[in-house]
């Protein structure tokens, strides 16, 4: 459960006040060079306090590498990594030990294992994310190397109703003590034809299942998405034409898959986040007796996921693109 | 890669004109009473032709168990099932042998495959979702006899950009000669909080999964979704609350699930799908060698995948709920 | 749990006395030659009635191949394939109904499920391992289509402590109204080096697990084995040379796997098997109330697993070892 | 791959001499009571140097939690943990970075990856089993939990031809500058009926897909296993009594388990493992050129490798029988 990928396996663990957060990379290939400056220049934005709309906490998240790497080379033999928790302020959240913070996961976790790790949300918080870009980062890394036209990039579409200024819109937001959401969205090019696979393994779905799992993550949608809702077979369709050489897409509605499986042509998604969950105002809320409580959480928080989850959308992007053209490697026999 | 699920696994086979489709569950435990009318009754749900709005191919979808049920129970060994395809005429699909239809699969199945069943769309064609209401059916029957105030209901929100009279703007598009896509929404009670996994296994991303494999569908959001993103974190958090006796949210924004994981109220998502590719117009593209051509379809096509698609997603639905509600099952070691 | 391999995978489902057994094979890559007579051939070879030392129970054991297969050839979508069950006779068991059959699995289903399907053993029964010989034949034409020099045989090496006159040994022991086991050995040739993997995915663990979940099998080993615990490490140790111009062993105690992976030479293990626990004499056990009782089995049984198991042990070990291939395409990045 | 079990699952990564060994445990329920000193307990036991007839490589093997425990209790989330190598002597390998050692992995992760770590057999070194010790122990902790009569150990049968002496045996053929294998058996007591699955998950198939995943091991048998091949049914059927109110087997030539599931007797199993690769004398062997070379490998080396697989072999089998624990709380609805 703590396992992303089929081919192309990353797992995953840590909380976010424990000693430390890691993970192991598995089923990468030997014989990637492994850029670690290109990992921790990945990892670095999405660090907090980078940006005056992030929180003030200000990890440092080195990335350590312990295994899987010689000579700068993947061996194909699993990469385990960790960054140390170093700035960790645990009597922040003595507080917040017996109280359920509404949006979070304080509630549906001790429901669920009936005891909680309530240090700093513990294994609910985003801080696991960093792993993620690790991972991520790894698998960009090796996606460049079989595709040389091959390009990833996420970015803000949309923070709550304002379509640019965002850096401008979330600090309105932040000097209000509120929280805000929006939209990213990605783009994906130089992917071959033939990466997905029928039915299940649609590689829309494996992209939507790597979104929703991303803290705050509300929704996905890929080429025409929701926003094509009002317009007819006639209007979406892309027809195929024979452009340079190579049989094309005049439109791209599909957004660069069709029947679940890769056309060549751009592959492009949006995920929408919601604002997070922690203000700096008092809330109503319950103990874990149920008793009403009124809960002001101080400390430092981000007013909007969407500057940090810009390398994680991303790094879950490189994911499954990777674990796809592995798995594609087999389509046929010869 | 034709299996779904972790430990309610459904694997599916066939395409739309061999001798039949059919699947196996696996994983379902012993003491399951199988109400085969039940599940008849779901499959003529998806039927075509219950509907002037629907393709005229008259299916009779009859389903035959073969393994897996003695005296009307599960016996916790596999069912196997199958349903034949009676009502094929390959020879409709003659032409379009050696075509690529626009926004269909034809051409990413070639790529990939190097070969493909051409005749109605082969493995590619909707005809599979019949096996995956079967076995959604059989999760549903399974979480009705564990949870008894659960319900799970999906039903068309929008058809292109209207909100009522569905077959009504069904009708009017099909006399144009085209097609619509819309909105499906589904709605899930009597989920206990606790289901649900942290990280990956978010019972959102396993939505958005199940939902995204579905043909023809674009996007998915639960909660306020897409449509939230204008809202603040102030308006968006669900305030918990004492109400008889129980810890529950005073909204639901959050679409009942917080943190990955079921906290018991209403669990609601949509589900938007494209106008279907195949229309009754003729259109450009171009056949396997790359030469331009112009095309069109005859034969038997719906005008929206909507009407058909609702039992689909329902199907999805439960067998993802019950896959959790089983997993949940170790959540404590007592 | 009824799924064989990573990505060579086969779902199996069915019951002694169903209507069906069958299964799914998804995973092989498209473009493999489907010689569905090779198939029915090596399902014959499995068949009771073909040697007198076998029970009289006459299946036809056709099999009908459902999808995944145009012009011959693999698709690379499931094949789904079933086999009826035309010969049963339920009413033998009835008898049986109550009772726990010595060495059998009547109890421990019940134990697990509080409900098992006692006709002829259920799933229980060998009769599944009809659908292993189809999935194994398939698995054995892609390995001979991409390993030109490849073959796979077993071979009876004892039966009870007969090291030959095996049908013999089987006869004299049916006059006695008992039954007997014995050793089958494999032999794999042809296989390239590099096939299996580190730690928990090497070769023989994935050999020993598929021989193991053979019916009977009591055992597995290979190269130097149990009989090779008296040597030494000076003795057991296979020099490397160079061999017409390629790297090989003077000697192969290894049994062609050093460290989990194939290293060239021949591969090969032996798998020990039980006597059928059907005996045609009175045996002491209890029925389900736990109540003593004397037990007598008419009907149709064999003396020995082992003639019949011969093309199971083969198929299992295809299976492996095509699996093995799939995922090695994956050793490098380029 | 790098990943043992279905709900209890271990992902483990690490090379002889880079920084650390490691590990990441998921799937385990919360509230397992995490005995530090037992683990730590079970590690010592698997060390090198507590006996005179081991290696002389004195490692400290202390493991450090990172994850997944809080107040000494699981928290349902992943437990990551590592060990830090502090030992080692990359230069006494340096000689070796060329060689392919006879009966080592150095060819086969050559032809297979096209690289290799050479640093003291790396990936395939036996140094990765101290993690399976943590992650067993995990298990035996979870399953004494739940199990109160529950019990596992192993010991070793046989080394070489003697059954009793043995680490004189071992000394003696130290001496002689050659290696010794041998036989470990192990017994299991105190599991309830109904543990393991029909088919495939069959218990006696995990069971031995994890004993011959570890170094040297080249069989595996249960129960009446290889040297019960001279019996006949008649004397191996174990005949069902009512003993104290419950259903008992008279003798257990079953070994505990019965159609692939355990039916409450005591589970016991052999594995041979073969004599150590490395000797301390002169081999024949070739470089990666394929040059015959004359190799003397010096350093510190075991004699055996029996004596530290015991705790290895015991760790294996208490995962593989938690993992069915768990699995079996799904086997029935209600």
């Amino acid at each position: 459960m703590n396992t992303f990928g089929t081919l192309y396996r990353f797992t995953e663990f840590g909380e976010s006040h424990g000693p430390a957060i890691g993970g192991v990379i598995d089923g990468l290939p030997a014989g990637v060079v492994i850029d670690t400056d290109y990992i921790q220049s990945q990892l670095d934005r999405r660090r907090p306090g980078t940006s005056a709309a992030n929180t003030a906490r200000n990890e440092a998240d080195r990335v350590e590498f312990l295994s899987g790497i010689l000579d700068g080379k993947s061996t194909g033999t699993p990469i385990g990594f960790l960054i140390r928790n170093t700035n960790q302020h645990s009597s922040d959240y003595d507080r917040l030990k017996e109280a359920f913070r509404p949006s979070h996961a304080d509630y549906t976790y001790t429901a669920k294992y009936g005891l909680r790790d309530w240090r700093g949300g513990g294994r609910a918080s985003a801080r696991e994310t960093a792993c993620r870009v690790v991972a991520g980062a790894v698998a960009t890394l090796a996606l460049r190397q079989v595709l040389p036209g091959f390009s990833l990039s996420a970015k803000i579409l949309q923070v709550g109703e304002a379509t640019q200024d965002f850096e401008q819109a979330i600090l309105a937001v932040k000097a209000e003590g509120d929280t805000i959401g929006g939209i990213i969205g990605c783009n994906i090019q130089g992917v071959p034809a033939g990466l997905g696979d029928p039915i299940f393994g649609k590689l829309q779905a494996k992209l939507a299942a790597a979104m929703l799992s991303i803290n705050a993550a509300k929704g996905f949608d890929y080429g025409s998405g929701f926003e094509g809702v009002a317009l007819r077979g006639s209007q979406l369709n892309d027809p195929f034409e024979n452009r340079d050489g190579r049989i094309r897409t005049r439109t791209n509605h599909s957004g660069g898959i069709q029947g679940g499986i890769s056309n060549g042509e751009e592959i492009y998604f949006r995920v929408v986040f919601k604002p997070i969950a922690t203000l700096a105002r008092e809330q109503d809320t319950v103990d874990a007796g149920g008793n009403p409580i009124r809960l002001a959480v101080h400390g430092r928080h981000d007013t909007s996921v969407l500057l940090r989850a810009v390398p994680v959308v991303e790094s879950m992007a490189a994911m499954v693109i990777l674990d796809a053209w592995l798995l594609n490697r087999n389509a046929r026999i010869q």
